[in-house]
């Protein structure tokens, strides 16, 4: 359990003490209750001493981070995993720090660290670190160092992480190479993954990280008016196989046309992504071949997964969830191999990151107004406050 | 794949030959077209030449064999697994013999056959190997030994298995067995099983073994007017830990009841048997702890299997079939020991098997007539030809 409170070093409230030396100011959007986040949410403002650094503690600042749905629903209290309420960011009452994800940049780092060096660029290492702040105090091995843009010059590549890639990069594309590469072995050029979702982020990355890896897919959007605009993008820009329509997905007809697709590869159908749920859900599990996987790691539709009985009996479908989370919870190695890859096609330029609409704090301001409109505005995009 | 009908022996119709020696007249009940029984199925006469019994083969006389519901959805052609049709009984036409569960009797060994003697009880290796018929010629390998009677009896054993046990001992009590012990480590003493249709066969064969094995069980039956009674026998006659209505198990009130169960075992429910479907299923899904399985044999209520996705995603919930046909399909050594111990259960009175509504056949009767009756008759419980 990573506890980046428990970093020993000077934190006070402002509010508690005479400002006497040049101490960092931060802020960080907390709440004490549970409730919806323009009720509970506020700006805690706190004082981190750099002159008093713990020896295995480092400084860092924020680059980026963004509003994920996890966050808000945590904020609520309806998702499982919750950060601890701690008075030890100098607040009167028990207090938690929003968000889960993001980047950040060293700014001080104590005498035995020896994995990070001022400059140097980070993600947490687990959940709950509490990401909606302008600075943190932490130990060194609760974050994660991923390369800024003279590093990767450095070394040769030919791109940089963008502050959205580096921002963004600990859950989405994390959740579609792992649900690739995990479960079940495809074998390149031949096998097949089916999802639904086809035009989410998730399922933009995964569309991408398959093409990747030689794994052909069949994406399945809604049908819409600009459809063949849709199936051109997912095609040209992020290297879909086949994309087809809810509508095509549920039809008996359209089963021999993918069975058509299939013979030309000589592959199969065996695992299928599921973010939707409902008869959605049912639609691609039955394009699974015999021993198939389908993962759910979304319920878009707020239906539940529902799989015939034949699939399960005859054809020994499995059904079972996904949650990035819970995967690389005890499993750090994992979880820096998988950055590792995804920041390499970052760098390459092979792999594109989803946008998302960038709001810059000014530090003059109170920092939960930022994520509060964020969260609000989250309905129209991925929302990222960067710094 | 085995394939009796490739034993080498004279196998004549009896239609297209003069009986010159004293040959065994064989019956079987046919079809060469799928469809409703009572229209496709008719009884295929032939001879067995014993005389010229190829050296690893065998003949067996049929004690019995069963109405499965999997039997009478082969003849419609809506099940999965299927006996090929052949001409090799003599037949004009290509035809297949119904039936997959049965017990026999040796009555003949060919010269090198050493793993039998006349006399000895066995049951199908494997599926498919047409059950409903008089006698059977087939490879030695074909059949597997189980002991008769007085064989158990030499043995020291208190009981020998009864015809009913033997020929129906390689479906249900093997699927309850199999489920209960292959997929999931329960803790004697301390874990729990969970199940809908508890009243079911396989559902009383899971109790029973459950119980032998030393495991909890919860098993959800269908509220009824003489639910205590029910309630009674299941637990007294079967060892049952817990039995539930469906009701009980779909209120959330309810919940906190198991809950207390669980606390004093110190256990955890890991897994589900679901042969109901639909919201039964995922009332026995909600049930299971973290990481719990649920294994699907049956849909009962012709609703598919309904997952609400926060138990896959958060629970970490997989959902899979269960197959006895496919998992013991290669596996003789699996299904050798499952036998076994089936098999030591009956012998020593531990286990009491479901029971058959028998009929016996008259040899001067059209041996189809006993099986088209038994299928109208199954709705009413299992139908067992004995002979």
């Amino acid at each position: 359990m990573f506890r980046n409170q428990l970093a020993r070093a000077s934190i006070r409230s402002t509010s508690s003490i005479n400002q006497i030396r040049n101490m960092i100011t931060a802020q960080a959007v907390v709440y004490a209750q549970h409730g919806e986040p323009k009720d509970v949410l506020k700006t805690h403002k706190y004082e981190i001493d750099d002159d008093n650094l713990d020896s295995n503690s480092i400084i860092v600042k924020t680059l980026g981070s963004p509003v994920n749905p996890s966050d808000i629903n945590q904020i609520q209290g309806v998702y499982p995993s919750k950060p601890e309420k701690t008075t030890e960011l100098g607040s009167s009452e028990p207090i938690a720090v929003c968000g889960n994800e993001g980047l950040f940049e060293i700014v001080k780092v104590g005498k035995n660290v020896s994995n990070f060096k001022e400059g140097d660029w980070c993600v947490p290492s687990a959940v709950n670190m509490g990401t909606w702040r302008t600075h943190m105090l932490c130990g060194s091995e609760e974050m994660t160092k991923i390369p800024n843009p003279e590093q990767s010059k450095a070394n040769g590549k030919p791109n940089g992480l963008s502050i959205n890639q580096g921002a963004t990069i600990s859950v989405n594309p994390l959740t579609a190479y792992l649900m690739l590469t995990h479960y079940v072995k495809l074998t390149p050029g031949k096998d097949w993954f089916i999802q639904n979702g086809g035009n989410s982020a998730v399922g933009k990355y995964a569309t991408q990280i398959s093409n990747l890896l030689g794994i052909n897919s069949i994406s399945v959007v809604r049908d819409r008016e600009n459809l063949q605009e849709l199936i051109k993008d997912l095609t040209e820009e992020c290297g879909a196989t086949k994309v087809i329509t809810e509508e095509q997905n549920a039809s008996k007809e359209f089963g021999s046309e993918i069975k058509s697709w299939l013979k030309e590869t000589g592959g199969e159908i065996k695992l299928a992504l599921n973010c939707v749920g409902g008869k959605n859900s049912t639609g691609i599990a039955r394009k699974l071949s015999n021993n198939g996987l389908m993962l759910t790691y979304g319920g878009m539709s707020m239906q539940p997964v529902i799989l015939p009985t034949s699939l399960h009996i005859f054809k020994n479908i499995t059904s079972s969830g996904f949650w990035v989370t819970q995967l690389l919870k005890n499993d750090m190695e994992l979880k820096r191999k998988t950055l590792n890859q995804i920041i390499e096609w970052y760098e390459n330029g092979q792999l594109k990151d989803a946008p998302s609409k960038e709001t810059k704090f000014n530090s003059n301001d109170d920092l939960s107004k930022y994520y509060i409109d964020g969260i609000v505005n989250s309905k129209g995009g991925k929302q990222l406050i960067v710094y």
